[in-house]
């Protein structure tokens, strides 16, 4: 992913890259040190103030003192006003009393907090004199710095096996009674003291909007492994025989293959694409957040947690479906491919669950100026056009439907209205449509997007890989309608004439694909250790791996395991 | 699921569906037994002759021996023709030879084959001078009966983990030149030794149709579990506040939870009277079968592939649907959800891969007799008329889809062919739309059968519940129709005008199911020990639980785990 010829200012997503990387091929299921630099650092920098940076920012670099960042509760997840961790402020002391009325309250999930981490960023309820002042952002030291000891009430422990990241050490964390020194809360936006507003609310979106381009890099980059195993394996294993006189040919000359593999390639490109092209956008918003410029900023949040939502969706779909490309092998821990679904399906929860992220995403959109950059056309008027069979067609088609659904779950919310309904309960009773009109909008960008981004970037390349890269962004651009061509015919203009001349197309596509596709997904360039797959792996030797895997199993360290004298031998004997 | 309140003959899946569920009670993921029951013995009471089922079959009904079922290579799945293991005849010595010529003729994957087997019954290439006479069935002994030791040339042992079954033992098996006695080939439809034509496949037809009945029950045994847990959690959590000066309401009140979680009740229903209405098919076919009737044969067998596939895959989909409707707590292994996902997609690739069924489907489907019930609907003429806004108008419709896609599909098909492909090359590039086609064949046949089995069933019942039944049947029906849009605009008649209707009835179902949701999965009646969940127990007692199990992690046993001192303390302090 890293070769893909860009030479644009992207250094901080290519340097946490390069550091998922090195952890994919060192820790295998993530690392207990992500949040030290993926968040307890990010908001020293971004919300201490200058003595606070210098107590905490330089040891934190240094790795003197180990963090994490602890929001989300057993109880509570993205409803902010619902946490209920408390930081009462004692103005006798000068200090904050951090406490957990309920089990509840209790912090759930945070990376690192099991075992690792001595300190820890803690959002809490800020109280003063009975009067609640929002969250904020507290620093805690959790353990003893020689002896790693919890601090005194504190209670932090391991939240037990989980669907993946099991290198992660994820921890609770409760509070009796913590009392930590006034200079403890982290005080860059909170200066003046009081707390009526909450200034932090932009530099928060910026931060959000910087973790949701990781997520859109980290969905392309998880999709880019499963397809780069998929594709190998599927060159090695041979199946049927379909015409008697040959050999079985390999399971990657069949188009139902390539059907379920070649979308994967190219969807990771259409992600990578437009991650870089989100991150532009969110370079060039900070300058005009600096400026005090904030127009954009409703925008840019809706559109982030859109694209978030659209790629760790599909990313995630086609992660599974290069797993079940590989058949039975495919259901092996140490073909990598069940962990890969792992990582990519957590990202459609954290940071925002999907649909409670498009949920926020209307709700930000109405609030910006309405035809801001990446939402004009929602403001075009529907002009009734027969299909145009291009790419570029496809886009205006992409548009169009996202016009159509938007339009349709408005019209339908104002009838529940009429009807009588509260707007509360009218938002609810269409929401299935809202949310559905949201996700087609986030298609219409990335469509759009990868269109474009493969027209500024094919100019600098060979004419031979310009042809390939265009044969990719025109099977997405198929392969998208066909799926979504329900909304294409009521929306788009599609009719059953175009969509045979489409699928043929379709299918033409695979063919022209497939002497490439090897090449393709070397082209991701995964050395073996990162990829860490039996199935994958570059030289091709898939089965030699398996059976290697499979002898490291502790079962297979002894012909006979003590359970038969044990449990078997009575059994079968009849005296159990 | 035991309760749904029939009388018929079903025994046997009942039988199959009580021990799962006391396996699942016991062994959590998976027994090593399992195939002792559902393939040894049955393999034996099927394939052996009174001699044979005299020395083994007692015994293995006793557990004296424990055996397993050996086919799939490491090299070799689905095309049976492709299995390397050989069986050489030695005319001498009256003795079959076992030998697996390549890493790639082990056998891998069997359940119990690593540890726990003694016996094994092996599919292997029957070599008599030279000529081979196909797969022939051979019962083995793999391990001395009173020291657990693996014969001489046997090679066997575990396959290491996997994305679920860690309790199922799963191995895999070699042989080095293995002499068996002749009397271990199985007989029963080998007594007069020609071997010429395959006379076994009747009867194993008539397992595959039984062991596709028990995928379909499974499937939706599965998605019951995970719906119960879903919408349990659901009525337990609390999320935002729409109404500010109402608490936080259950996130089951949510319309796009509703969306979720509603359908994979009804989708459980479907499968479960699906699988009914499949035995009964099976029951009067093995009646005809005895009476040298084997008309049905092809379809049957083509149906039961079909319908594997579409409850698998659906059943998957909506189990996942519900671990993410439980947002972080759904990745917690202590949820059961991501070992009920493991459980329900390994239903996708086993006994026959869901695109690989669905190519033998056609296959098959094209033998029978062309109007064979279940599929006498594709020979109707398609009539155009107009939407018919019913259940039963919506039955109709997923036929003429199935019959538009087949149509599209053979066209297509046959075009190729005009262009000069060769028949296999065209099938090939048509492939995508006949698999299509094929599965819209069986979603037309479990949408018939849900809405007729539940008219049988609705008679029987209180006016009340039979409102709900036909309610969930609705639902169903809108919610599929709405997934394939696409289709019914193309060939059901169907219009923008029906699809806002049909948009405002589901929104309409959703608010009717939302006070009977709870008790709705409560009717599947699933005890806690067997639903082994924290999320999803009757007491709703979630978050205790959770704390409860994460309590229980070896990681929380110490305050300080001995890495600190290792390796965490030189790092902080600089030293590493």
């Amino acid at each position: 992913m890293k070769k893909i010829g860009y030479s644009r200012n992207f250094e901080d997503v290519h340097k946490s890259s390069f550091r998922e990387s090195v952890h994919t091929g060192i820790f295998k299921d993530g690392s207990p040190f992500m949040l030290q630099y993926s968040m307890f650092i990010p908001t020293l920098q971004g919300m201490a103030d200058e003595e606070q940076k210098r107590r905490w920012l330089n040891r934190a670099m240094n790795f003197e003192i180990i963090g994490t960042y602890a929001q989300t509760e057993l109880g509570h997840g993205t409803f902010i006003r619902g946490l209920e961790t408390q930081a009462i402020y004692n103005e006798k002391t000068e200090e904050f009393i951090l406490h957990s009325p309920t089990l509840t309250a209790y912090k759930w999930w945070p990376g690192g907090l099991a075992h690792t981490a001595n300190y820890c960023i803690v959002m809490a309820q800020l109280i003063i004199k009975g009067k609640n002042h929002g969250m904020q952002p507290f620093i805690v030291q959790i353990r003893d710095e020689e002896t790693h000891m919890p601090l005194p009430g504190i209670k932090v422990g391991e939240i037990g096996p989980k669907l993946t990241f099991s290198g992660v050490n994820n921890g609770f964390l409760g509070f009796e009674h913590v009392r930590i020194p006034r200079e403890n809360m982290l005080m860059k936006y909170n200066q003046d003291g009081t707390f009526k507003s909450n200034p932090n609310s932009k530099l928060t979106y910026g931060t959000m909007v910087y973790v949701r381009v990781t997520i859109v890099f980290g969905a392309a980059t998880q999709l880019a492994r499963a397809v780069t195993i998929a594709v190998r394996y599927s060159a090695v294993r041979r199946q049927s025989r379909p015409k008697p006189n040959e050999p079985e040919p390999q399971i990657l000359d069949y188009a139902t293959q390539q059907h379920k593999l070649f979308i994967g390639i190219a969807t990771s490109h259409a992600y990578t694409l437009l991650a870089y092209w989100l991150w532009d956008i969110y370079t060039s918003f900070k300058k005009d957040l600096e400026s005090g410029n904030l127009d954009r900023l409703p925008e840019l949040h809706s559109l982030a947690c859109v694209l978030k939502v659209v790629s760790s969706k599909d990313c995630t779909r086609l992660v599974e479906q290069c797993r079940m490309s590989c058949g039975g092998h495919g259901f092996m821990m140490s073909s990598s491919l069940p962990q890969i679904y792992g990582l990519a399906t957590a990202a459609c929860t954290y940071e925002g669950e999907n649909t409670v992220s498009l949920v926020k995403a209307l709700d930000q959109a109405t609030k910006g100026k309405p035809l801001s950059p990446t939402m004009a056309y929602l403001g075009e008027r529907s002009v009734t056009t027969k299909w145009e069979n291009s790419v570029d067609g496809i886009v205006k088609s992409f548009q169009k439907v996202s016009i159509g659904k938007l339009r349709a779950a408005v019209s339908s919310l104002k009838q529940y209205e009429r009807s009588g309904l509260s707007p509360e309960d009218a938002w609810n009773k269409s929401s299935v449509q809202l949310i559905s009109a949201a996700e087609a909008h986030g298609r219409a960008v990335v469509m759009s997007v990868y269109k474009s981004e493969t027209d500024k970037y094919a100019s600098t390349v060979s004419a031979g890989l310009k042809t390939v890269l265009y044969q990719l962004v025109e099977l997405y651009a198929i392969y998208m309608v066909l799926q979504k061509m329900g909304d294409m015919l009521l929306y788009g203009n599609l009719t059953e004439a175009d969509v045979t001349v489409l699928q043929r197309r379709y299918e033409e596509l695979l063919e022209l694909l497939r002497p490439n596709a090897v090449g393709l997904v070397d082209a991701f360039d995964f050395r073996d250790e990162v990829l860490s797959s039996t199935l994958g792996s570059y030289d091709g030797f898939a089965y030699e791996r398996l059976m290697e895997e499979a002898m490291k199993s502790p079962l297979n360290a002894e012909p006979v395991n003590q359970s038969f004298e044990k449990y078997m031998k009575p059994l079968m004997k009849g005296k159990l």
